[in-house]
């Protein structure tokens, strides 16, 4: 299931960033009301990771009632990166949404 | 695998506040090193959700090497809740590591 190459057929990806909440929200409902996709997955980094757990909420609760949506799959990790020569870490998360 | 049943087997649960970063790691690290825990949910919510993710990396990839321990399951969720007359939503998250 968490194979990379289940991962691939996802083209649906939602990332989250400092836009404005709704913005988001409307692009995962879009993405199943309009585009008519079976999945979506919402992507974040760091401080973004609470916004992209509200936006899967918010989406999935309030908007997507009537297209029975389920949290499909969350995945968790790190990646290391350099900044001013020391070596950080960030966590991302992944929120895979599904048309059950 | 998400029933109500499996939760309350889960003794060890980490509540992620504003206390420094660290304490929380290490009442991670301890319920599997020391108390001997199999399993413990770290459970946060709205902005501290980033601060949860981190956490369950930081403790897994950074203390927890040699034991083994793997992400078992994450779940996400609202709670609704009144604030000054208003209905008001927050998420939460609980994600369950487990020494494999």
């Amino acid at each position: 299931m968490n194979s990379s190459n289940s991962e691939s057929k996802t083209d649906a990806i939602v990332f989250i960033g400092d836009k404005p909440f709704m913005n988001y929200v409307t692009a995962v409902v879009v993405q199943f009301t309009e585009k008519g996709e079976s999945e979506v997955t919402i992507k974040a980094r760091g401080k973004f990771i609470s916004r992209a757990v509200d936006v899967a909420e918010v989406s999935r609760r309030r908007f997507l009632e009537k297209e029975n949506i389920d949290v499909k799959d969350i995945q968790i990790g790190s990646e290391e990166f350099q900044r001013e020569g020391k070596t950080t870490n960030i966590s991302n998360i992944a929120i895979t949404l599904v048309r059950k």
